[in-house]
């Protein structure tokens, strides 16, 4: 089994392993004095995964009581919020009971809201169900809902107790949430570690499953190291967004219907740094590798809005300070830096 | 001006002077780099106090947008935090704008919790408009919304930036809400000052005003202490607990329509003694004199529901770990201790 600790305010482990769910309580025992657990799911992690998960924990002895709402983005908002709040009031649960998540990054952002929230904050465990959530937003402590104007706006820096990661369960996910995930771990390669971008170029999305767990591992170290570093995302934490920017502009332009976060971030990546080699910031061979690699994941690269369409929506992004942007470029592959550019510098740079 | 500091993970200091929301953006502007402020705020503060704090931020230089809401607790629901959310994304407010809280409790609660959620996290000043929020809701961080199941149940711990008192706002204040704030001031007495219980005590309703600066201050100076030495309410910051128990089970039995917080507060802290001195740890007197001094502003010390009624109301307090109940006991006044007990003893010494 390998572990990977987060040295943020409240610091905590990652589990890795195959098979890790079915006897997951023994390290929930040993992570916390809670006796009662709250499981938060959705109807299709639900119907695969929660019934091994409570056998684990009444196996210990524990308490477990669920709640389930439909799968989908669209359960992300208020509305979902308050009916967990009311389940989480309704079973009496009390700061001293423990919430789990378990699913993928929409189970994980709301449940982690809900758990720093109902009754000022009580203790979480993520238990993450798809690749990008075993990589990315179950780590780090980035929680949120959507609002109707706009997704992820609000939220709050809650970092869980525990981490279990089990990539058996991701033998049930379809190519396209494989690739979802995918898009981030290459996004992990282009901001820090040439030799992890190579061992993903090295495959392609038939092939990476013999992989996966060196992977997983590769992106959450980095992303620990990361977060650790900067847990409040003032700084460093920063460079994570690379692709995002332009991908959370994508994913708004099409009304998050035709492309995934995912695939918008692939496609955000993509045209960042094209823009970086039409600036000289950066050389055409690190473009034309990243295309490559983003295709092998069958991931798109491009799509039909404009970057005269696409900038304007960049200007809703949460990092944006007053009349300031925050720009994320890979000047090669593994190295990267934080740019903050003036609206109007963004707009030259992007040749809008 | 009397400045108050107080030493929580985000430090900040409290100002104290009559007049001072006249010109208040002075002190703002020394506290914050924000240029653009969000102000929160109910109808009848509105009608009374907004134009005098937006003629003070517009004199400096700052922008300024305003959210009006119903006044009254029905507003502390999530769907008016929607509103406000929704407001703030309407009017582009990003991680270095600030928020202003201007109002009461309600006002400040609402407020402290969108702006610790909104895009995860910025910046909120407290001109707290009544003497309850004057010397407790807008000091120590603790932000609320209700659910429809319980009232505080979801909230968060987040410092303001800045507090702003100005007592000249109080005289617009009628009786009753005046009366609820000094409940709270008795209970500061009670807890941890007796020269500041005799003040109180040495007065009444018609007579307070005249010394309501120095009971202010001496108010604020031991919330001060209290929160920045256990910020997050794991150990003595408990003690602000007093009455408070059996106060919300008071406010919950009658359905938060007969008694006001205060009110609710002073008859749970006179419940409560009576049950210490039934118990022998605390002497008669100290009960008779805590009584005589709620009766000096006419709050009350009794009401209709039985012990037997408000007991297993008390079981939903948030602060209830499992099958444990904390309880704050007076041995005499300006001493008090926190107790844990069982359900089965917290039975015995309620004697239900």
């Amino acid at each position: 089994m390998k572990k990977i600790s987060v040295n943020t305010s409240q610091k905590y482990d990652i589990f890795i392993e195959k098979g890790l769910l079915s006897n997951c309580a023994e390290i929930i025992k040993s992570q916390t004095k809670s006796k009662k657990f709250a499981i938060i799911t959705d109807d299709i992690v639900d119907s695969l995964y929660s019934e091994i998960l409570i056998n684990s924990l009444t196996h210990e002895g524990f308490t477990a009581v669920k709640y389930v709402f439909k799968n989908g983005e669209s359960s992300k908002s208020i509305e979902n919020l308050n009916n967990i709040y009311s389940f989480l009031a309704k079973e009496n649960i009390t700061r001293s009971d423990c919430i789990i998540a378990l699913g993928g990054g929409v189970v994980g952002d709301i449940t982690g809201f809900a758990a720093a929230t109902f009754l000022r904050g009580l203790d979480y465990i993520q238990i993450p169900t798809t690749l990008l959530a075993q990589i990315d937003s179950s780590v780090g402590g980035k929680t949120a809902i959507n609002l109707t104007v706009g997704k992820n706006l609000v939220g709050s820096f809650k970092q869980p107790i525990l981490v279990i990661c089990d990539s058996n369960v991701l033998s049930t996910l379809s190519e396209e949430i494989l690739a979802d995930g995918m898009a981030e771990a290459i996004k992990y390669g282009m901001i820090r570690s040439s030799s992890l971008f190579d061992l993903i170029n090295n495959h392609n999305i038939d092939t990476v499953s013999n992989v996966l767990d060196d992977i997983i591992y590769e992106c959450i170290s980095i992303k620990s190291d990361v977060v650790s570093a900067d847990e409040f995302d003032k700084g460093e934490r920063m460079i994570l967004n690379f692709g995002h920017t332009l991908g959370h502009a994508v994913e708004s332009y099409y009304n998050y219907e035709k492309y995934s976060h995912g695939s918008a971030v692939a496609i955000g990546m993509a045209l960042i740094t094209k823009q970086a080699v039409e600036s000289s910031l950066c050389e055409k061979i690190y473009l034309e590798k990243l295309i490559e690699c983003i295709e092998k994941y069958r991931l798109p690269v491009k799509c039909s809005a404009s970057l005269n369409e696409l900038v304007p929506l960049c200007y809703n992004d949460k990092k944006r300070e007053s009349d300031k942007i925050n720009i994320i470029l890979c000047s090669k592959i593994g190295a990267c830096e934080i740019k903050q550019l003036t609206i109007e510098n963004f707009n030259l740079f992007m040749e809008v």
